[in-house]
Formats: structure tokens, C-alpha cells, sequence
């Protein structure tokens, strides 16, 4: 396509979703359950038609070159297919908060006012590889009875599509407007650059990927973007935290997964503790091959054990370049602060403002974490590896926001809609 | 000052505003609460002090032309400020809702997840003329734990000052940073463009003033804006209606005052009772001296009423630009419709998404307005005017947004808070 189609593919996919999220905003919680449940359906049902499609995906990316596992991102096994499956039927067991109204209160003129959960209209999703996303956004989209537009990576076009034409057929069959979840059909990059443009028919922009691309999205985006840049997240070890548990929990934080955006990436631990902390904490990252990039009092407590030397544990002199990090990898940066002052000074500082956790016994120390870190996520005494919609129970994510405006932390069905005030009267006017 | 000290200037402002913003964050009701009181008995005890400044600014207003209604906003009579001191202590006797954690469930996993209302951390009001506004801003940003950085109109700027100057002498009694409320000291305009463009400072912008202003703002600002741009607001007499009610809440809506952005602009009519109805509020429009502009349907009703003639009723034909218009005067557009959806698809098309508001005895049609009726106040049997933080129980209003992301209608404490995930564990890790 030229560029002057794609402007006119843009200009049609906004004004039908446009159109289609009114009707999806009044569409009766029924029909939207039934469109998810018939999406599992097909999805599981038509996975002989969706591998082609897949295979002609991974065929081409592999001829491009593309890595391994940028390629295993890719591939929807039936493992894959099942677990997105299984999304759309969690959604469509849930309670339904479209149209709730809260707070609803008697004021001193009569009237009562409250407040109506409504959807926020039309999001644009822009993401990459991992075709799996395009039935996550869909069925958020449908729970959530907004309109979406999706513009999914190049390389998964053809896997894209194929899972496309199954939202269409769902949506189809519960009779809600098809134009409620559309993909863009081109995969020219200008497309993304339109889509970020259009305030009359998009009312928000949610990317997923890598930070360029993040960035480069909200410095031109004409609507609100959610979103996060970074997950520079922190672990901080306080002086009573129980040694058994903190070795638990910062593990896991960091090495259950390296590339998760809520894996830790830095580690803190209050000087009375760190003498017994640190070698014990180090054995575990020497064994599993974790870097760790020391201040001068972490690396001296680290180098003067020599069981440590044996394991080859890696002990590199941090420079301040470290503290700010997001390694998505086998490294972290560790520092020891006098205490619950300077971890969380150094956190407010340094941290990209997603998820933060400490470990502590002390109730004092752990209610003035949990309100003075301006953190979207900040717990006690469980691993940074929960900041997820999920695990939070929203039943499903769409993103994660750092940002304080709107939706904050992972973002599920809620982060998709907006309060209206409803007013009830009986004839009240202004006196 | 020249361009280079106001950048400097506004970037010191930015710098203690977020510093300020932290120690506020975690500051406690009690302080809060005691800087309000305070600030309520210096505006009621310094009122001689108060007067030669007002008087200055009365006094340039006057000479510089400015026209009587805009010099009249101007005034700090003892009235204003008494009201302005009364909304700190209806401030100060609210409950403090920074810190709440709400919806704190247990997860499968065993971590208790909930969400903990915080300040949103600094935010920059820009506003014209009414010199109350810097108090109303002030109180707002106490009571809500955020900082704010002021900019008030040129033409009241000594007001502004002294007001300001009591606002820090409060902070500084109860102990809080003095730095939370600050006044941008130029009149210079660039002041506006650097304010709006320091995201590394300020969170959110809320401008109040005319349409050109807040057009720039939006245009211009790098953070998020809290706005509305027009009220264009109606009213829908269903047919069901009963017709004292529906005189008393149109006749309300538009003539109570007509400059308010909650004053109905439009009148929309069904068919059914328009025969009866129009005529009815015709002559109390007539005798008001309200210009109606009127479809074809409505004309000739109102045309074919020789009481109306006789009371020199001004009977207009409607262009299509008046469903699009906010008269904010003696002006209002009137429209015969077929029904209840005619009437939704009316006011979905041409309204501003401020406030409308049905009168009708039909319960569905009440819901089905409410919930399709896409504006961040819909009514059922009461007058637009109600559309205002004090009459929703909000306790102060900072603004009205017509924008769906974030905070939406009248703006109080929450709108400028956001709610960040709290999870608290006993050694929990993701498996």
C-alpha cells in the first residue's frame, strides 16, 4: 500500500470503531460473555487453519534471520492456543462492572449522585512479535466493551490475521458490531504513526515492546499513552528481615526469570544485616551465574569470603550508571544502605517508579515503605515477581502503567473504562 | 525579567515543588488540617491587608480598560473571602482520604493485594482574574497531600501575592513545607509555556479561563491537562414528562445564571409534548428575554402562539452551527426530536460531553439515557446547574474535565490523587 492508503485504511478503522464502541458500550453482558466463550471455542477448534498461517510467519522470520528466541515468541503451539483459550473463558466468568454505579449519595439539595463505570471508547494496541497478544487485547476489548484496533508486529502478520478472522467469527456469532476488534491490515510502519494521531476515533494508546519503540509513541502520540519505559525494580533487605525468607524472595525476584520487566534489578540491604546476608545471597547468585555489581561496602563483604572466590562468583565495582540499570539479564546491582531512610531515598532516586518490595519484621518500617515509595507496585515481604494482572487478580492485563495519571500498576478491564456521575433527581433546581 | 530568569525562576519553582511534594505525601492529617484552619482565620483577620493590594489591581484593571463584569471578578469583598476561609474549614473538617487502602483482597498465591490512594505530587493551576482561585488551589493541594504551583492572571497579581503570602505563614504554623503552594512571581506570559512544559516537576495542569487559553495549554503542555473547553449542555423533555417539573428544570438550566459552563445551551423536545410544552417555556423564556433558536418543528409552534408574539417572544431559525454552540448568554437552541433516541443521538453529536440531563417519568428511558448518553454529568429530573463539586459532595472542585482519561466531571481531592498497588506478603515467591 502507499502512504495515501494507509492514511485511508487508518481514517476507516478509526471511524468503524468509532462506531462500533457505542454499541459495545450498551452491548448487554451476555452477548459479550458469549463472544469469548465462542472465541475459546474457535480457537480451539481451528488450530489445523491457524498453523499455516503460524508456519508461514516463523518461515519468514527465520529466512530474515530473526533470533531464536525472537522466533519462539512467535510460534503458537497448542500450549500457546490453550492458555489464550482459557483467558477468554476466565473473562467471560467474571463479574461484568460495565454500567456499576458506586458511591451513589443523597446530597443536602436532594439529589443523589454517584458514579457509572462506562467504557473509555477505542484503544489502539501496539505490540510485537508474540501473536497471542492480538486475542488478549481482543477479549479485554470485549469484556471491557470498548473498541479496540490492533496493530500487531510485521513478522506475526499472517498469525495475526488468521486469529483476527476468529474474533470476527465470535463476535459474529453474539451479534456485537465485527468492527469491534480490528487489525490493521498493512504492516507499513507509517500506519503506527497514524494511529497514534487520530484523538477523534482513539481515545488511548497502549505499546508493548521495547523501550524505543515505547518512546518514540508517546513523545508523537496525539492521545494518552499507558505505559511503562522501565522496570528498574528493587529488593530491599532491612535489618530484621528473617535471613531465610529474604534469601527466598530476592532469588526469586531476580532469577526465577531474567527478562520479565517485574525481575529485580537491584538490591539493597541494611548494613546491620549485611555481613550474614550478603555471602549468603552471593553463594546463590555464583551458583546460578548472576553478576553482581557492588558498592565498595557490598563488594568488600562479598570479596572477604572465600567460599564465594571458589563458587567464581562475579563481584564487579558498580558505577552510578548501575544503580539506574534495567539489565533484563543475569546481573544485579547490590548496595548497602544504613537503613529504611536511605533505601528508600536511593528507590525514590534510582528506581523507574514500577515495583519495589522489602523484606522486613519491622510494622513501623513497613507502612512508611508502603507510603513513601512512589512506586505503581510497592510490597512487603513477597517477591517483585507478582506485579502482574493476574497474580493481582484482575483476571487479565493489558499492560502495566507507571504513570500516576489514570491507571497505575498492572492494568486489567478497569484501566479501560471511566467514571460518569449519574445524578437522580425529583425535579431539583439551583436556588 | 528577561526570558533567561523566568526559565530559572520557573525551574526553581519546579525544583521545591517536588521536594515539597514528597514531605507533603507523607504528612499527616493532622497538619493539613491545622494549616487549613489557619489559613481560614488569617484571611478573616488580615482583611485590612488584603484591601490596598486588591485595590491596586482594582485600580490598574480599571484604568487599563477592562470591562466592569471582569473588574467585578477581580473584588476580594469580605463576602468572597469569607467564603473562600468557610471552604478551608469545610476542608479541613473532611476525612483525609491520602493513605486509604482500598479493595485489599487475598490471591490465590496467598499475597493480600489492595490499592493505597496517594497525592499525584505537583500540580500547576493556571487561572485568570479571580483572585479566590488562589485559595481554592491552595486548600485543594494542602488537603490532597500534592504541591502546587500557581498562575494566576496578570491583572491580579498583587491580590494573588498577598494571598499567597498568607498561605505560606499557614503552611508554616502547622509545620508543613512552605513550598507547597507557590506563586509564580512573573506577569511575564512565557512563565505559562515554561510551567506546562516541565514534566520532569509538575504531574498534571489544570487551566481555567477562556477557550483560546486552554486550547494553547492542551496543544502545548508535555503532562497531562485536567479541562473542559465548552459546556454545551441540554436538556431532553420526554414525552412523559410532567410538564411543571420540566418548566422549572429547563427554565433553571438556562436562565439561573447564563454565564456557568452547566447553563443548558439546548433544548431538546419530543414530539409528543412539544404542542404543550413549548409554548409553556416560550413565554417564560419571552418574559426572560430569551432569544430562542429554533428548528422548523419548533418555530412553528412557538410562531403559531400570539401570546408569545405579544410578549415579544425573539423567535429564531436555527443554523446548523447552533447545536454546536455555547451561547453563555440569553440564548438557547431548541429542537423538536421523535424520541428517545433521536435525542441521544442528538446530544452524542453536538454536545460537549459537559452535562445533560432528561426529564421523563419513563424508567427506561431514564436508564437508557444515563448509561448511552456519553457526557461526564448525565441527569434525570434535575437542572444542569447541578453539575459542580459542592453540589456533588465533593467538597471543593479544582475543575471539570470533559476528558474520559483519568478524572472525569467535577474534580475534587481524587482527581488529583492516584492509587498504587500495595501487596503484602509472608515470604511469598512466584513459582
Amino acid at each position: 500500500m502507499n502512504a495515501f492508503n494507509v492514511h485511508e485504511h487508518l481514517q476507516s478503522l478509526g471511524l468503524q470503531a468509532k462506531a462500533a464502541s457505542a454499541l459495545m458500550a450498551k452491548a448487554p453482558a451476555a452477548a459479550k460473555n458469549k463472544a469469548l466463550r465462542t472465541l475459546a471455542l474457535l480457537l480451539r477448534d481451528n488450530q489445523a487453519e491457524l498453523a499455516p498461517a503460524n508456519a508461514a510467519d516463523i518461515e519468514r522470520a527465520t529466512a530474515a534471520g530473526l533470533s531464536a528466541p525472537m522466533v519462539d515468541r512467535l510460534k503458537l503451539t497448542p500450549q500457546v492456543i490453550e492458555t489464550v483459550a482459557q483467558g477468554c473463558d476466565q473473562l467471560a466468568a467474571m463479574p461484568d462492572s460495565i454500567g456499576e454505579i458506586i458511591g451513589m449519595k443523597q446530597q443536602p439539595s436532594g439529589i443523589r449522585v454517584g458514579q457509572m463505570r462506562v467504557p473509555i471508547g477505542v484503544f489502539g494496541m501496539i505490540y510485537e512479535s508474540r501473536p497471542n497478544v492480538t486475542i488478549e487485547a481482543a477479549s479485554l476489548a470485549i469484556k471491557s466493551g470498548n473498541a479496540a484496533i490492533l496493530r500487531g508486529g510485521s513478522e506475526a502478520i499472517e498469525s495475526n490475521r488468521a486469529l483476527a478472522r476468529l474474533v470476527t467469527e465470535a463476535l459474529r456469532a453474539a451479534e456485537l458490531p465485527v468492527d469491534a476488534v480490528q487489525l490493521v491490515q498493512t504492516t507499513d510502519r507509517e500506519a503506527v504513526g497514524q494511529l497514534i494521531a487520530m484523538p477523534e476515533f482513539v481515545d488511548v494508546i497502549i505499546p508493548r515492546g521495547g523501550k524505543g519503540l515505547i518512546e518514540r509513541i508517546s513523545r508523537e502520540a496525539k492521545v494518552p499513552v499507558i505505559k511503562h519505559l522501565d522496570g528498574n525494580c528493587h529488593v530491599f533487605v532491612d535489618a530484621t528481615a528473617e535471613l531465610e525468607m529474604a534469601l527466598k524472595i530476592v532469588d526469586n525476584a531476580k532469577t526465577q526469570k531474567y527478562s520479565p520487566c517485574n525481575a529485580a534489578e537491584g538490591l539493597l540491604v541494611a548494613a546491620p544485616i549485611a555481613a550474614s546476608f550478603l555471602p549468603a545471597i552471593g553463594a546463590i547468585f555464583a551458583a546460578k551465574g548472576v553478576e553482581m555489581r557492588c558498592d565498595a561496602a557490598a563488594a568488600a563483604i562479598l570479596r572477604a569470603d572465600g567460599r564465594l572466590a571458589e563458587l567464581g562468583a562475579r563481584i564487579v565495582d558498580a558505577a552510578e550508571s548501575d544503580w539506574y540499570e534495567e539489565y533484563l539479564a543475569a546481573v544485579i546491582s547490590i548496595k548497602v544502605v544504613e537503613g529504611i531512610d536511605a533505601a528508600i531515598g536511593h528507590i525514590n532516586r534510582y528506581s523507574s517508579h514500577h515495583t519495589d518490595a522489602i523484606v522486613t519484621r519491622d510494622h513501623v518500617h513497613a507502612q512508611r515503605f508502603l507510603r513513601e515509595v512512589d512506586s505503581a507496585s510497592v510490597i512487603v515481604n513477597a517477591s517483585t515477581r507478582f506485579a502482574d494482572g493476574f497474580e493481582f487478580g484482575l483476571g487479565a492485563e493489558i499492560g502495566i502503567s507507571t504513570d500516576k495519571f489514570h491507571a497505575r500498576g498492572p492494568v486489567g478491564i478497569e484501566g479501560l473504562t471511566s467514571l460518569k456521575y449519574v445524578v437522580l433527581g425529583q425535579g431539583e433546581v439551583r436556588s
